[in-house]
């Protein structure tokens, strides 16, 4: 059970990583040919385009560059045509969203026919594999809510900081009608725009609320930062949380993030939307180092949170001090989910879930099928997680 | 007068470009070495960076290049370094944001340093250069306004579109109150985001607002699209408003455009926002190309608009069939306001704006300090426009 818990610490610490290093050399058989323009392409932007295989296609213009490459995906080397332009095809990707570069003569720099995404620590390139499960995250002539840039001052970082709030359809509609709220994160070196942009969360609650499918609620998404580390600072006091820090174990220091979100921001979020504002209708869930922020300050903080979602971000284990007293936890916690993508590892949260079930804690694990740690997986967790929340 | 008009409308054309091609030699004296990062990168990032005389200087990373340059600003050579790094520095610029995109040996990229701006057609790299007045459009610790993604179903064009609407401050605080709407165009090849990022408008008014100066209003900022022409369309029937279109002179064709505003933006924002729903409260202005429309667009449509903000996007000559009738034009329109950069051809709005005073049109004529066809114009003219409406 220890080992177990440590593998899950360790994980979300490869967040934005392993996405980028599916290491299977590139292009064997021919690819089909029926590529067309990737929907993550900037308007009228032919390249990068995507096939019936998943296989994407990259298309530079370079015509001086004595080499140009893609360095994802185990490395896709682009050639050179009698136009100028370099054209490069990789294997078949997984369905959804991944994150890559364009190195062209040792210089790294989005694609130009790509938008502009943040993650891997920069605003950077992305393409979009269409998914056959596609249609619970597109637009559509369904109500829709808003996504509310929100500026707010913070004082213990003495600084305005930016969080994004995606209010329900109706939430203009009936001025006294209150709503739950869910804290929703994403991955280390992502930041608070990644749910509402590559994430869809907007989209997917959309969708699940015009399909009565989800109780309407907020989405609160900021910016928890990527200042993790491994093993204790020196000196340190115990992290917050207690479960992942001290004694030389892989450890996460989020003490800054978990004052700003309990003293800051759910005060801001509380005063200034119509929410509910206690714990039965308070969730956190978060994606890789979100979830082990999510994992960390929920625990911490059981008087403020109901519902716990951990998307490819670890799992709890039955020996975890915050399960010392089971049926206090369980009266506490409406909803402990955790999800995996099938090609990560799973087994020590399938374990966890074996073992808090047999102490009597009702849990949901779910498994992303045929995904990796990467935005399809966690697409598809919120879309599990959402239609169980706030049922109470 | 027929002269001048004609030059305004032409003007317009070249938005996006102009600010590329202040072709002035770059590099000649030895810079002063206090260059900074520029506030427009992305965190962490140490280039772009900018010195006290307002040079920008460029360092991309590209070991194995033949050719790194800066295409703007008459061209910017960069030179490489032992390390592999390339670095050029600029003459000094006009103080305000400029897009600019980096050449790395043929291929047009964005610069890895900077946040990404969609300008100039494309989500590319632009520099913030500090500028004297920066104070009103800094984010400051006063009550912030939010910034509201907002997506609506289009008839004409069978398509979810997308806006964004900036709440003032209190909007919230008061589900009685309701506001005033200025319609908010950005230029040709820029988009929806234009105003809301480079253009700051939310922060300039939320400063407005905090020190009194501005009535609270609604800003609804959408997409006006890039479909413009020169001359008459084979066959098109005469653009609605008339005076830009038919007889072989330079025309624009918003009519797509102006459908979607009366027909489906104003109605839907009226729907779903606490506006006031009127002629007296509703406001059209834009830059460049959205000056041209906001032209065309309120004066096919007094009957919704009240107020008229032509930033950089023309003037109104005082034979516009408009005007034929003064005493009906004044009775209908409250504010008519007028600004260019003090580097942009003004004779004619100069000369148009005396010509309106003398007919008896009370009418606003701004010109930004030692600005050109850029940004640090247009947020300026916001910033001198907004405390004008509304004050009825």
């Amino acid at each position: 059970m220890r080992a177990a818990s440590m593998g899950l610490v360790l994980l979300p610490l490869l967040a934005g990583r392993m996405a980028l290093a599916q290491a299977v050399p590139a292009q064997s058989a021919p690819a089909v040919e029926d590529f067309k323009p990737a929907s993550s392409n900037q308007g009228g932007k032919e390249y990068p385009q995507v096939n019936s295989e998943r296989r994407a296609r990259f298309r530079i213009v370079a015509p001086q560059a004595q080499s140009v490459k893609v360095p994802e995906w185990g490395g896709v080397a682009l050639t050179k045509g009698e136009d100028g332009a370099w054209i490069g095809t990789t294997r078949p990707l997984d369905e959804g969203f991944h994150y890559y570069r364009i190195n062209i003569d040792g210089a790294e720099v989005p694609d130009p026919g790509s938008k502009p995404y943040f993650g891997a620590g920069r605003w950077g390139s992305a393409i979009e594999i269409p998914a056959q499960d596609e249609e619970f995250y597109a637009v559509k002539d369904v109500p829709h809510g808003q996504v509310r840039r929100t500026l707010y001052f913070s004082k213990s970082t003495n600084a305005t900081r930016r969080c994004f709030v995606y209010t329900p359809p109706d939430y203009d509609k009936d001025a006294t009608r209150r709503y739950p709220v869910l804290y929703l994160q994403h991955g280390a070196f992502e930041d608070e725009t990644g749910w509402g942009d590559q994430g869809r969360a907007n989209l997917i609650l959309d969708n699940l609320i015009a399909g009565g499918k989800s109780r309407p609620f907020l989405i609160v998404m900021d910016n928890g930062g990527n200042n993790f580390g491994v093993g204790p600072r020196r000196g340190a006091p115990p992290a917050p949380g207690g479960a992942a820090g001290g004694g030389g174990r892989p450890r996460f220091d989020f003490s800054a993030f978990a004052k700003i979100m309990t003293e800051e921001l759910i005060p801001y979020i509380d005063a200034n939307f119509r929410t509910l504002a206690d714990q039965p209708h308070r969730a956190m869930a978060g994606l890789s180092m979100g979830g082990a922020q999510t994992r960390q300050i929920t625990l911490a903080n059981l008087d403020k949170f109901s519902h716990i979602g951990l998307f490819s971000g670890g799992s709890i284990a039955a020996t975890d001090p915050a399960l010392a007293d089971p049926s206090a936890f369980k009266q506490k916690v409406k909803v402990l989910f955790v999800s995996y993508g099938s090609r990560e590892n799973t087994a020590a949260a399938k374990a966890n879930h074996e073992a808090l079930e047999k102490l009597g804690i009702k849990n949901t694990y779910y498994e992303s099928p045929n995904t990796a740690h990467e935005w399809q997986t966690w697409r598809r967790s919120l879309h599990q997680f959402a239609p169980l929340v706030f049922q109470g």
